[in-house]
């Protein structure tokens, strides 16, 4: 068994949200799980200071690049990913996330995701594997599956994101960080993560959760 | 209590090693303690491609800004630290460590630190603060006090710079990732971390025990 984490760069601001991507992995090592870390090949939407959390606009980085601080040393290009090499997805949130991986920066409503992370998500979620989303990468999930495949089950937390998230024909729950919702039908198990905390050990809590119930599923 | 956590950038050729530095924040935050994040203002050795581990020479970063991406919303310069705002010091580790916090680079066996960071911990262990170090961090901080404050008990895995920590009259024990050392007479906690274990999860067992004996001291 072989989980892919889909990363989007490194940094909140700019990439995947670093807290989220680590205990991801912490969760896949205890339960002993092979994985992969995947990120696209092109330049990153914009840099962000971190500290003053201002625009760099002279900067320019890469996203796989970025990534591959997170990456393990196991990180491969996303356009170099077969769906068949793997077992289940893991989409960590980040405000990067949607600024790399989908155009929501132009249009927070009716954005459509990064082609190659579309087909990705519809050809794991057709080939009924299985998908854990936290944070940003519930909606991200929510807007490539949601209109196509029936009303999900998906949680978000101090209703952060609610109304898009129903726009998307999701059914929304709200949950704690260290909880967990579990879509058995379509095989997304989804938690709040930062959405409902910024304490990293109740976050590993919900994190922990789901990947054990990706990999029942 | 407020713990100062010591960081040299975001990501572990040429920063902080990252998977170090939020399991440290995941321990203080399962124990309930404050933390502020710490780095130097100043710009980076170099800039690693951490996809191709090849330097990247027209990239210029700053320790400090770049840190701050893993600084979960309160980091402070160091130079803006005073001892007497900080019960206690970790220092993960990270080859960026050596680069940005010393001189390691031009001599692996003389080299002294940067001239900030070693008036840090000299204060705090002056104040009889309790210190805790990991991976890297436990070689900085052996060639800091080692040849003043007489023999240190620290310890290191797999042999890992055995050879340099003695000849920084350091008492060396060899460690598993999850177990930890306690110098109870200088205050001071090590466990190996990334130079014992690749797995998060045996990893987080010594990060763990680190803090709580920390708490202790």
């Amino acid at each position: 068994m072989r989980i892919g984490v889909l990363l989007s760069g490194c940094g909140i601001g700019d990439g995947s949200q670093i807290e989220e991507v680590i205990l991801t992995y912490l969760a896949l090592d205890k339960y002993k799980v092979d994985y992969i870390c995947i990120a696209p090949n092109k330049k990153q939407f914009h840099t962000v200071n971190h500290l003053d959390e201002q625009i760099e606009p002279k900067e320019e980085r890469n996203v796989l690049i970025e990534s591959a601080r997170i990456g393990r040393g196991k990180i491969r290009a996303l356009d170099h990913i077969h769906v068949e090499e793997l077992d289940g997805l893991i989409i960590p949130g980040g405000i990067g996330l949607f600024k790399n991986l989908s155009n929501y920066v132009m249009d927070k409503e009716q954005f459509v995701l990064d082609e190659q992370v579309d087909t990705l998500i519809k050809c794991m979620h057709q080939s009924q594997k299985p998908i854990g989303a936290m944070c940003g990468g519930i909606v991200l999930l929510a807007r490539c599956l949601g209109s196509t495949e029936g009303p999900l089950n998906l949680c978000t937390s101090h209703g952060a994101y609610k109304q898009l998230l129903e726009m998307n024909h999701i059914i929304v729950e709200e949950l704690e960080a260290d909880e967990i919702l579990v879509d058995t039908y379509h095989k997304i198990v989804t938690t709040p993560a930062f959405l409902g905390t910024q304490d990293l050990y109740k976050m590993m809590g919900g994190v922990d959760k789901l990947v054990k119930a990706l990999l029942t599923l």
